[in-house]
């Protein structure tokens, strides 16, 4: 199973950047529990917390050492917090809790009861169908890049739609569309320029490249089973294994060096790590001199927007921003089909509330939502995610604060309405050395599928981390009012920007500066006013680009204010979707095989989700069906719901298998007893086969009520008479 | 109006690569129609076309020396062509040609009577209620870059559905979804690496960049006006303006040297002409080998996936691909807000079909809609456009085919559902100089706005050229087959790959080199089996990689066959929609002032398009009534009905002036009569601003079944009691 533990590391779109730092309330949390008789204990347990899965005795024995293993280092780090020892020392601990946790949870994988799912004749039949493919294949293909055949691309959008009013129209969010192209001062602001890289070293001779931490663990991992290896060298690779995350890149370099690692393709020299930051670069218009990258993610276009968001807000908080659109990564090494690409949709919501108040007034609505929540302390303990509500954990403190917790549940909700199975669906919390520095919580809702856990949405509480940073760039203040209990009298100091000068010095930039001077603090103005008396002038520095202000450019005021608002920057909670992962989760958690045909493939797709709604086949191609066929295709045209006429030849059972891999709910069948009044045909659905005769006026309504879901495919079956002749007929 | 003949001559954004060739079926319409009664004569005219606007006799009298010039230059070009004159000949007048045209339509644009749109307000409301502004504000903005706020965002989306709906569902069009990112070779087998350029001039010492034609014209333009330039020299411009159009890179250097041009920004000295391509340059994963680009158009996605949707449609033609998605172009000076932009969405179609039969089964439903046409003969006889049905257009061969007709119709019912004015609209024909090489008949959907008629849709016979190229480049052969109406004998020449060989010698490549081993035409089989006859090998290049066939890789087979089957390389019709650009005509064409009232603008966007369908106004904050709104918001959202509830302070007129500006077709208003049994409450239209009266449980259906269109607003009107009160009283 060495895979998936390469493949859980590597799957991380969707983080952003994992900073050390050990102040985050899930580290204190754990440390309160630890003390109290309430977390771990039996008794709690039984309250509110169910282990997810019952697992069988002998497989726990088999598990046990491993998890005492983990709770052993979960202990040494909390000692080590507590015993106020150096971070490097924590860190170390961290990542042997890592790896040990990694041995845990790939054991626990391995044996865990296997459906016979075969990723194999998924993969067939999602290719065969069109549902997506390798881009540009007829030129030999790009790795990372893939596109969405009619199949797909109706699924994407039927999700992306569900999305839309799941969240957006359901929450009244404001959503935007913005661009893709983003100039550098943006993505420097936001911290991917600096950070978000990877290490890659490149064949010397042929240029190739590889990710360094994964090439050098998969070499070490080969010399542990190499006979010729030392017993004393094993024991130290076993020591350096566990810190390949936490690796600077001299750590990479000596690592390389010591083990004289060569490319594994080819055997050739490789070069030293190289920073490989993963945005694409390009340069926007034709000077060459406004760097700009594809985007990463989509958030940052709402966060340059909050301004405009807040004045279409009526200035009031809170409220969310969503995006929904494609973002761009670079990867060394594209694997896992739809799960690790380069080009990929998201769909992003950034919700601004009061850091001060982070309830939730929709908190009531999902507060009894039960879910799998994989705690960071369960993860230190060695012990399998537990069954919660979301009120409770939220009560407990587990989940950091409603608001949090109000999209977890959402996402659950949405989640399984979309498709994927409840039972092969967790959040696990990011443990405190994963999550970005700003961040107070976060927790990564994951799909299991055959790569192992998949993480799919990302939910954080980033703080006021993002808006700070685009408010230091800009001069802009990127902030929110509240009123005050009681007005207050405060000392003003005010800059007026004389605008007219500073247009005629400066230009196009005029706006910036005066910005920048209408918004300084009252320090800032102070030192303003100290220089420009000392000195004649003073410089300021926007955007790289230096300006000299001049005392009559601006105007010093001071007064007294009675104010009734107070200014804060408000807290971003964002719940973050991958699309492509989201839908690849939902494939496999749908794909079925007929008891006795192996070969008879088929999807279970939520109606919401499916391609088409419905099918409508004629029995044979004799004439006197088409009229009933155009006559139900126009009826199911006009009340919008999308379908497939399927009059090629064959027979209604191959036929109903084919719409079946496409996974069409409902199918309609023109027969011979159509043709006779009143007229009627034949209503099938796809998981359990059965069908109903109706007449032909009311099955386009029927057939728009089972797929909106306002009616159970049993109650039409309580309601019709079933039909039980055409599948099992031979092909007319 | 001298910015309107520029904007004019920018905005081509959709338009493919315009190549000189005379030999398209418009020219020799125009020359037969020349010779004959039928076509400009008067009779005709009355019978089947009928002059778009009749003219103001006094305005027509200032028109006629413009449009007899360009009727003379129209005459030159016949004559040329008719005396097989040099090619270079036939550009110069073609050039020329166009220069006086533009004149005329600067002239007409001018004469035509105005209505009173301000467009600075348009901009402030779009702006003020974020519609759309410029990216990156806060960091200065960067040119050709825009955001798109809620509202914009949902008017896009709205637009994006109707025309999925509009289009792909009622076609039952295969959609695609594919990558943004593209490899060069794909680029260069469309032309577009070659051939997608513009040419510009740097600043030396600021490195500003000009468009060198936009800079020449500019510079001549002012020389004209200048008193001080000879008349002689004068001339001699008027004599090289026209031709400013058909320059070569020598010609802009030799003009701008000649003239001794500067900056106009600056009076710094320029570079020589630079070819600047249009397209976004990156790197494709990490080695720096692979190059790549941000797609110019979506229409490489479908053509490179032809094989594959073939497939799906069960190798049945014709069948068209569709796709929705960004594509990016680095302009190189952006202006005029949505219209010139550098990433923008487009919704492209690509219909294949039968080169021999472009017949379309469904013409006839829009065979009797009348639509302007501008064709390419009115253009080169000074005439304006013309009134014609589709049907008729297409008997005349005006019109190339059935299947262009087809479309041309459908855009035309889109665009006018869609909100665009259909005053406003019209088709212009390209001239045959205008349109790529390769293509049979190209039409221009465009619609006037305040910046002139502007291009919005592209709707061109493409014949089978992307196919083709992609074929060559690939080895891939993009290919459908027909049946042959009698089955023919055939010497076979078959050479079969062998696969198990090739896959251990060629490894990743060996897909490639068996796909195009298998493709090989009988002449390549009988060059292939000489030449390893011969030398014992035989060297193919694919994709830049060289291999070489050893004669045990493959196995010759001749024989004959009975072949029922022919293929051919299908021809495409492709409409292209350019979204933002039809989104901006949409919002010029609906904006509207309330009379007597400058300050109360608001848009008339279809329901369809509208950003909210409804919105639900609480007269006052009276608590009274928030169970009302409650339910009414409920009810709504159970219907998938986008509304806003306004429970914001401010008059009930003030609000509604808001809801207005974002064009939310409906309104509700809950007041005191609500509260009394049976609870009813107020319903408004947006452009009448009338009310009707309702039962609060009604009102959600009623509403659904109005912005759907199921129900017009005259019968609401005929069925409800008229409500007169609340706009006038004073705000509550």
């Amino acid at each position: 199973m060495r895979s998936l533990y390469l493949i859980l590391k590597q799957l991380r779109i969707l983080e952003k950047f994992p900073v050390p730092g050990f102040s985050s309330p899930i580290a204190s949390y754990c440390q309160a529990s630890k003390a109290g008789p309430v977390w771990g204990s039996r008794k709690y347990k039984n309250r509110q917390g169910i282990a997810l899965d019952v697992m069988d005795p002998e497989i726990e024995a088999q598990l046990a050492p491993l998890r005492q293993a983990v709770k052993e280092q979960g202990n040494v780090i909390r000692q080590l917090k507590e015993d106020k020892a150096p971070d490097i020392d924590i860190q170390r601990a961290v990542a042997e809790l890592k790896h040990r946790k990694n041995a845990l949870e790939t054991k626990e994988f391995e044996l865990s009861p296997k459906d016979d799912f075969d990723r194999g004749k998924l993969e067939d039949l999602l290719k065969q169908r069109f549902f997506y493919d390798q881009s540009f294949a007829i030129y030999g293909g790009v790795n990372g890049l893939y596109d969405f055949g009619p199949m797909g691309c109706a699924v994407k959008s039927n999700l992306l739609q569900f999305w839309r009013s799941f969240f957006i129209l359901e929450e009244q969010m404001l959503e935007v569309d913005t661009a893709m192209l983003t100039p550098e001062a943006v993505l420097k602001a936001s911290g991917h320029v600096d950070r978000f890289q990877d290490y890659m070293v490149k064949d010397l001779k042929n240029g190739e490249c590889f990710r360094v931490d994964h090439l050098i663990e998969a070499h070490l991992e080969k010399m542990l089973t190499d006979k010729k290896v030392s017993d004393d060298v094993k024991a130290e690779i076993r020591d350096i294994m566990p810190k390949i995350d936490g690796m600077s890149k001299e750590d990479f370099r000596v690592t390389l060096r010591k083990y004289d690692m060569k490319s594994p393709m080819t055997g050739n020299e490789l070069t030293d790590p190289i920073e490989f930051n993963l945005m694409f670069a390009t340069s926007i218009g034709p000077t060459g001199t406004l760097k700009g990258y594809l985007r990463p993610e989509t958030a940052q276009g709402i966060f340059v927007n909050f301004k405009r968001l807040l004045e279409f807000n009526q200035g009031k908080l809170p409220f969310a921003g969503a995006q929904i659109g494609n973002s761009f990564r670079n990867e060394i090494s594209p694997r896992s089909g739809l799960l690790r690409v380069r080009e990929f949709t998201m769909a992003e919501i950034e919700h601004f509330c009061d850091p001060n108040n982070k309830d939730h007034p929709k908190f009531a609505n999902v507060a009894n939502v039960e879910v799998s929540l994989y705690s960071g302390c369960n993860q230190m303990d060695g012990k399998p995610p537990e069954k919660w509500t979301i009120g409770d954990a939220v009560k407990q403190k587990l989940i950091n604060n409603e608001t949090l917790g109000y999209f977890m549940g959402r996402i659950f909700q949405f989640m399984t309405k979309g498709g994927v199975d409840p039972k092969k669906f967790r959040f696990r919390q990011h443990l405190s050395n994963e999550m970005a520095h700003y961040a107070c919580d976060c927790w990564d809702a994951e799909c299991k599928t055959s790569y192992g856990w998949i993480e799919c949405v990302g939910c954080a509480d980033r703080s006021c981390y993002d808006l700070t940073q685009h408010t230091k760039s800009t001069g802009v203040r990127l902030v929110a009012e509240k009123t005050l209990p009681e007005p207050k009298v405060m000392d003003v100091v005010e800059c007026l920007a004389q605008k007219g000068l500073i247009g005629k010095v400066f230009k196009k930039d005029a706006k910036v500066v005066s910005d920048y001077l209408s918004n300084l603090t009252p320090e800032e103005v102070d030192k303003l006013e100290k220089t420009l008396q000392e000195k004649g002038e003073f410089e300021i520095t926007l955007n790289g680009t230096s300006f000299t202000i001049k005392p009559d450019m601006v105007q010093i005021k001071r007064y007294q204010k009675k104010v009734h608002v107070e200014e804060y920057t408000p807290s971003v909670i964002e719940p973050s979707f991958g699309i492509g992962r989201i839908m690849y989760c939902i494939f496999e958690h749908n794909f079925q095989v007929r008891e006795g045909d192996e070969q008879r493939t088929y999807l279970t797709l939520p109606a919401i989700i499916a391609p088409y709604k419905c099918s409508v086949l004629p029995l044979s191609n004799n004439k006197d069906f088409e009229p009933f066929v155009h006559q139900l295709s126009q009826g199911l045209l006009k009340l919008d719901i999308s379908h497939r006429v399927d009059g090629s030849s064959g027979s209604i059972g191959r036929r109903y298998a084919r719409t079946d891999q496409i996974a069409i709910p409902y199918g309609i069948t023109v027969d011979f007893d159509t043709l006779k009044a009143p007229h009627t045909a034949t209503l099938r659905e796809r998981d359990s086969m059965k069908q109903i005769r109706a007449p032909v006026e009311e099955l386009p309504e029927l057939v728009r009520d089972l797929a909106q879901m306002r009616r159970t495919w049993q109650s039409v079956l309580n309601n019709y008479p079933l039909f039980e002749q055409q599948e099992t007929t031979k092909g007319n």
